[in-house]
């Protein structure tokens, strides 16, 4: 099962709106044949397992292992499902189930309603880590939102200039670009596009490009912005009135898409876009790269599933600017839980991964 | 040498001020004998290994493995390297040079004209940072400093309105007593005395209670606060104009020591108390557990060695207070700069250790 979430991670940011999935086929206690979900559209993993196999005879006396259900319905291939009991694979091992609406134990129910012997719940945890993503799309109807953050020691993410050019070393800043391109999209917010014109695209490793999104209610961000180049897809979340102005115009010109989001006070409503975002851009993931209060308000409306923090072995004092604005908390145990994954070392940098407790 | 490493710390805040050091004796590829240091004024570990040696007839085709130099010099007990001579051991194995001015290469110098062979430098960054206390003592002059932090992910470690307890779990407050164990002393403010009321001992595991020192230019923190308890020893530093008053006679007869500390202006030079706990009060570690304004006239003075950050996984926000001060920055690359330790859990809390890059 660790080598069939090894494979299904090859996927990624190819896969989506596809889970991630690896299977492996065993017989005689050797792999005799493995496959991967390749990209969104393509033949599943069991599929491509099967095809692996050169001597397909030994198939009815082999196990399959994969980190997911196996499909019962007819969506762009054929289920696989049918293709296991076809190809009388007797027994089959399953990360976890698939929350899909058309799966959701129905690929079990039809294998094990043909006799053959699943094993489920095997690294289940680990099965449901790696499609998080993909659950919650089809569970709550949302993206899964990473909140990324580079600071220092003492939580700071850039001087009180505004100065924070480089808090962190050129290996975790590769590492951000390597998240980048899991990820189906980069949020971001006009304020930071105007303080550090970044261009959210993956440069310093090999993967495709997240879609862009830049909320920017009042259109202040110049047209010229990086974030709005040519290397990738951009789309913009205004204020519902602002669609028709000069402004709109220019960023699409640029082939940027401008959307508006219908509102009764001053902000975005960042629930709308990530909801728009999901339902109309099938987006499931959702890197947010911002600065405080975009942030803040991710953070206090409950949407922020994840922090991957970066921290510099460094300090900037007490009059740096915080990653958040206030919380508005008045006692310590109203905080924001979160619970923590192994660290890891990104050169002199660690990245602190936490996931949130609700 | 692990071995011998794992030895020398079961003396930790017992050996001090003389240095942690554990001693193994090998014989044809086993470990006949074991030793360490086990409180200041007793045996070395080379005594305490070689007596533990059942047949001394072997030692003469023994190797003994020892994280410090042996000593040459009368102090408390005779030198180890005539000991080791005597007992004719062949083969002396040395994790780091002792850097006391009355050892300093004279005992490997000593091992070598009686024709023993010596090997050093085995572990030996790990040997010089067991007794990173000890060697800064003796090169240069004063006590090690670690600033003790317990803070959450975003930095804070208190809200705004003051509000602290908890941040971190029991197990990571567990810990903060086991390391004021191995400390000589811990060092506080009287904002923190005033604010918070802590005891400073050693009560959650067992070990010995720190010498707890307390700055306090005004006398401001109240006789009956609980560091100036009974339960161990406290001195408390404060203007050379406050030795004379009513308030310090009042610590006085509650067992306190008070030491004025000359200063031309509104502070206590950090600098001066570090010197005087060295000096006169052979301290050679210090763990600062306080807020702001002593974290930061220790930092900005370059007084803090090693930074112990207890990170608990939640969030203040930006209105919540900081670890430092102003750390007066004007440009990211002049922040202090540490290298982090691999990081370590303490329940749901993550401890990272970094130390100070000169």
């Amino acid at each position: 099962m660790r080598r069939c979430l090894e494979l299904a991670r090859l996927g990624a940011g190819y896969a989506s709106p596809n889970p991630m999935v690896g299977s492996v086929i065993v017989h005689d206690g050797q792999i005799v044949g493995e496959g991967y979900h390749e990209r969104y559209g393509g033949p599943h993993a069991e599929v491509n397992a099967i095809a692996s196999v050169s001597d397909e005879s030994i198939l009815s006396a082999s196990t399959l292992y994969v980190n997911l259900e196996p499909c019962s319905h007819y969506g762009k291939t054929p289920p696989c499902s049918d293709l296991i009991i076809d190809k009388s694979i007797p027994r089959v091992v399953i990360g976890c189930r698939d929350p899909h609406d058309k799966v959701a134990g129905r690929g079990i129910g039809k294998l094990r309603d043909a006799g053959v012997e699943v094993l489920t719940g095997v690294l289940e945890e680990e099965s449901l880590e790696l499609n998080a993503a993909f659950v919650k799309s089809h569970t709550e109807g949302m993206p899964l939102v990473i909140q990324k953050i580079a600071q220092t020691l003492d939580g700071r993410i850039a001087l009180a200039s505004g100065a924070s050019r480089w808090i962190t070393g050129e290996e975790a800043r590769k590492e951000v670009h390597r998240l980048r391109s899991c990820y189906d999209a980069v949020l971001t917010s006009s304020a930071t596009v105007i303080a550090d014109d970044p261009q959210l695209t993956v440069r310093s490793v090999t993967g495709r490009n997240p879609l862009r999104v830049v909320l920017d209610r009042r259109l202040r961000a110049g047209a010229a912005s990086r974030v709005f180049d040519a290397e990738a897809e951009t789309v913009v979340y205004t204020s519902s009135c602002m669609t028709g102005t000069a402004a709109a115009d220019r960023l699409r010109r640029s082939g940027v898409r401008v959307y508006g989001i219908a509102g009764h006070d001053d902000v975005i409503d960042p629930a709308a876009v990530l909801r728009h975002l999901h339902d109309e851009l099938r987006v499931q993931s959702v890197m947010v790269e911002s600065g405080g209060i975009l942030a803040t308000s991710l953070l206090t409306a409950g949407l922020v599933d994840r922090l991957v923090v970066f921290v510099a072995p460094k300090l900037f004092g007490g009059d740096a600017q915080g990653a958040f604005a206030s919380l508005g908390l008045s006692v310590p145990a109203d905080a924001p839980l979160f619970r923590f994954s192994p660290p890891r070392f990104f050169g002199d940098d660690l990245c602190l991964e936490a996931s949130a407790v609700r």
